[in-house]
């Protein structure tokens, strides 16, 4: 079956779906979920979104030059969608959604307490490509919650995070299997 | 639980991960695992995966000006593995693999006959990030196997795509949850 070509992330499925959240210069707090994320450099370590150019959060990152991802467990999906919504700049999404602002440990921007993990990075460089910016960021601390790690490690199986497919339609990764051969 | 900052992409997962295939001058298929790898534009159609230097897959995409993502079911796990091995440029990972080359619609790369959906991406930039080069396509194709469609749309369901987690492990997407809010 064909698939237009602006439609072709629908088959890049489900993605890996994170709150990003942000602060003004005012101080106010923001936070959105984005699903084109991915790793690009292990040493520096290295992230990117991409943001379309009118993104509150994209501003924010501009403005202060620190963003934190938010790792987001199945039982917050609702909630995630409420942060989704367009309310005016300065509005908390945060509050808007019931979750809780948590201090972050190196950089600005606020964490949320209810998600499994955090990723805090200061911003690297942007570069546009096509309707959205690269954002590159540098990660400066990352943790989990303790109930989501088993022997040292991120566990995705306690964790469930969403993934987008389209819409309002998400994927919760849970099954892990192993590699057979060497 | 602290993370260590270049451990940062085993909580950011899992990662849709898909074998990127391309061709040499010479008409040598090539083809690897890649995790790093997101949507970034959608008019128009951009993708990007962020590839170590010395990869093959970055070289041939240089000199031959595309690419192929194929999405992996579940069922080729086993395979992309061994598509992760070194071999020396110009073996083909495709045929060390046991897997069949597919000729592709719009472009010169081959894609996999037994993967579950194809997106043919002409390279439209490449951008210098940390270990890593940022590589930006322009999709000119996508398509998926009829056998994982369902009312027009891509079934992960039935496709069961595989995710990584880190080593040899990985994540298979098949539970879908539906946002309940408006």
């Amino acid at each position: 079956m064909e698939i237009s070509p602006s439609g072709f992330y629908e088959i890049l499925s489900p993605r890996c779906t994170v709150l990003i959240s942000t602060v003004d210069k005012e101080g106010r707090a923001n936070a959105a979920p984005f699903s084109f994320v991915t790793p690009v450099s292990s040493n520096p370590p290295l992230l990117l979104y991409a943001s379309a150019p009118q993104r509150h959060t994209l501003a924010n990152t501009r403005e202060i030059g620190d963003f934190v991802l938010n790792i987001v467990p199945e039982a917050l999906l609702d909630r995630l969608w409420v942060c989704s919504k367009a309310f005016p700049k300065g509005v908390s999404e945060i509050e808007q959604a019931g979750l809780t602002e948590r201090k972050s440990k190196k950089v600005k921007s606020p964490s949320i307490e209810e998600c499994a993990g955090w990723i805090e990075c200061t911003l690297e460089f942007e570069k546009e490509a096509g309707d959205h910016i690269l954002v590159v960021g540098r990660v400066v601390h990352a943790e989990c919650k303790d109930e989501f790690a088993r022997k040292g490690e991120f566990d995705i199986s306690r964790a469930k995070p969403v993934m987008h497919i389209r819409g309002k339609r998400f994927a919760v990764a849970e099954r892990v299997v192993q590699v057979k051969g060497e």
